[in-house]
């Protein structure tokens, strides 16, 4: 809650920038997926670091909660105010600071959307590769650690970030990193914010690394009669280091949501996308390389291409992927399971998960980035259902006991937030005691974020 | 320093692995670079985590400084001892634990060196690509965040580290990170760990990501008429996205000495010498490309070769080129400096180092891995004439300041210790007070490294 004091002071330094409007605080606590609405006692569109440090230091002195927004695209409950408090939307701090095309970097503020920073960049001949699906805010991707299509390639959010700008819980602004492409000067402070989910301070700046855009790009399709095929075939190329852009797979049950949802008609069996980024002779080369190692393990109907039209057709509806699942049971709410196991154990993992689904009486599509070990299922509820809600939370935490198991993560890309919080003991046993704290060493009050991530 | 009662506690844990002979002090004191002799007062020959746990469980309760040893060839003072205490040596736990080639992973100890390590990788077709010249261990390597020549393609030991088992002040043991691929669940404990040099805690077990053998590995060379020229190949070559697996620089001056060392009559200019790995195609295609650019530099004297003999001479070269410039100035020691700048900076970087080096009177030849935008000089001076050390330490503190006034860094690659200290502040500000309320949290009683890194 935040007292009407605190609520004086937030008006003081935002003016009508401070929100309390019922439809917005209704906004601002619902989520993409099946969590309950936990809506904030107020919304402070900031429009600066400056906004966010006076904040912090007046909610700091008030023990006020304090939760970051981005564009409300995450999975697990990130943005939920469970506690109230007021939420920091980012979103009308969408600026490109500067771009450095000689230093293929880019500073921006946290709220611009990645299509929207591809957009600005178009001219430089330069992109910023990570790729979650939804059109995400850069600060939102860096506090949960985003990945998505790309990472086989370009790597994660991790990867990707070389300098951040965060005001800490009391308001302190520090700067991590810098532009020079690596460094040893002390305690990796960038990493640690990455992926602290705005428990341990708001991102107000992020440097990004750049990529050039590849001269030439093929993508491709191919079916294959199982599934163990499918993931022997990611496994080989991944072995033999074959620079896959993107390597997507999706099971059968997805392929028949896309043909009812698209009109296609693709045979209704395990299929991989695959993409490829370099000179025109590399993408056509290794296209055929890839092509050999899946007509070893009776992949077929493989296509692929380098035409623009093409290729976009066969993302788009990978893209659309969620939609197309959903559309599949009318009035459905999904619940997005996220596991990442290594790539040795991804066979077994898939194989066990789908047996899994098969046996509940749920139905809960495939698909992934199984370059990187990384799937989904999408678990298809009636969320008035109490007993379905039961089966699909009890699925998909069958799946992450699965992938620790197989000494993998809880989730791949998603975040803990709220929802994967109950598994944080198990993944990392006394290293989560450590990471409480560092949490109650850098946010004694606990006003950042409060009941995510940590204990 | 260590009283008699810890000593004998020590004695009881370790036997005749806990030693005191003034030889074995005087050698775990000194040091590759030029900081006097630091020794402790004990050394402790751990060989198992329950070692260094015991340890630490008791240096905790007494207040001894404890510090980590892997090979002793960090060049800022690492390892050095200024308040006593007791040297945890590493070097006889030095085993592979686990090779899992299929997840292109090994976990090993700390102890183990790089050279060891692919020797016993060789049989797999992979290998761990970090090579910071010396045969350093990997847990000192992974400590400093170490890179070197490869870190061009392959990423530094930040991008080559998926999981650590570390023990920390009071002996709690963790592990962080996994084998999967990527993962967005909590605190990035692993990137913490790496870089904070024996700090936060003590590093018994890595896990550490391998990469396929190439089919193929071109090398070549290439002499410019200026430096600018050389440096503006190596932006252009970086922007282009040439994938060079090593890029460095060396000037006239280090060419000079190498002639003078191996009895080679290399043309005494700058010299960009460069690796590419892929297929045996592709780095005929990127060589070629390479030479290229080079010529619209006026690059001349182009020579590549895929032949393994002419390219292990070329690196040899390199690999010795440390000594060669020692070896030009009898009885000299070396102050190694090592700056890191955003790419496009690099050009005035050298080129101010050059001038201001020339200006002093001291010899100090320049090389290093310039598609990083990382650098050094090799500053020859006598260690008994105060004069020429301050001078050298001047230029020293003077290249650092021109790479935070060009938005670069203290330290590339060599880390903080003892030598770069001074500059915490200045490079991060009041994120430097945050790495010492973490230290805080994680090290009340400052056991482990006092005196590094931090406040």
């Amino acid at each position: 809650m935040i007292n009407h004091q605190t609520l004086a002071s937030l008006t003081g330094i935002l003016g009508s920038r401070l929100v309390t409007s019922a439809s917005d605080l209704a906004l601002h606590g619902r989520s993409e997926s099946h969590f309950p609405p936990m809506p904030p006692d107020a919304i402070a569109y900031v429009h600066s670091t400056q906004d966010v440090q006076d904040i912090l230091c007046l909610c700091n002195q008030t023990k006020t909660p304090v939760i970051g927004w981005g564009t409300g695209t995450s999975l697990e409950g990130h943005t939920a105010a469970p506690q109230g408090g007021l939420c920091v939307d980012f979103s009308q701090m969408d600026q490109i600071i500067t771009i450095s095309p000689e230093d293929m970097l880019v500073t921006v503020q946290p709220g611009i959307t990645r299509e929207a920073l591809n957009m600005a960049l178009r001219d430089t001949g330069l992109f910023f590769p990570v790729d979650p699906g939804a059109n995400a805010s850069l600060g939102g991707m860096c506090a949960t650690r985003a990945s998505g299509t790309t990472a086989v390639r370009y790597g994660t959010m991790k990867d990707n970030v070389a300098a951040l700008q965060v005001v800490l819980a009391d308001g302190t602004i520090i700067t991590t990193g810098s532009k020079a492409k690596k460094s040893s000067a002390g305690y990796d402070l960038t990493s640690l914010m990455i992926g602290s989910e705005g428990t341990l301070g708001l991102i107000t700046e992020l440097t990004l690394r750049l990529h050039p855009i590849p001269e030439a790009t093929s993508a491709g399709i191919v079916a294959f009669d199982t599934l163990h095929q499918a993931v022997d075939a990611v496994t080989q190329t991944i072995q033999m280091a074959l620079p896959m852009a993107r390597l997507e797979f999706l099971d059968a049950a997805s392929i028949a949501a896309f043909n009812a949802y698209a009109g296609t008609d693709m045979p209704v069996m395990p299929h991989l996308l695959f993409e490829l980024h370099g000179s025109t002779q590399s993408v056509a080369e290794q296209a055929e390389l890839f092509g050999d190692i899946c007509a070893e393990l009776n992949g077929h109907d493989f296509k692929w291409s380098s035409k623009t039209e093409e290729r976009t057709a066969l993302w788009t509806l990978r893209h659309n992927g969620y939609y197309a699942i959903l559309a599949s049971r009318n009035g459905a709410r999904a619940i997005v399971t996220d596991i990442c196991v290594p790539i040795s154990k991804l066979a077994k993992a898939v194989d066990d998960t789908v047996k899994d689904i098969d046996a509940s009486g749920i139905t809960g599509p495939i698909l992934g980035h199984v370059g990187d070990g990384n799937f989904h299922a999408i678990l298809l509820i009636d969320d008035t259902n109490t007993q379905e809600m039961d089966l699909a939370q009890q699925l998909s935490d069958r799946m992450v006991q699965r992938a620790l198991d197989l000494g993998g993560t809880c989730t791949g890309e998603h975040g803990i937030g709220l929802g994967k919080r109950k598994f944080m003991e198990r993944e990392h046993g006394p290293a989560w005691d450590i990471m409480t704290t560092i949490k109650s060493a850098l946010d004694p009050n606990n006003i950042l974020n409060p009941g995510k991530v940590i204990k």
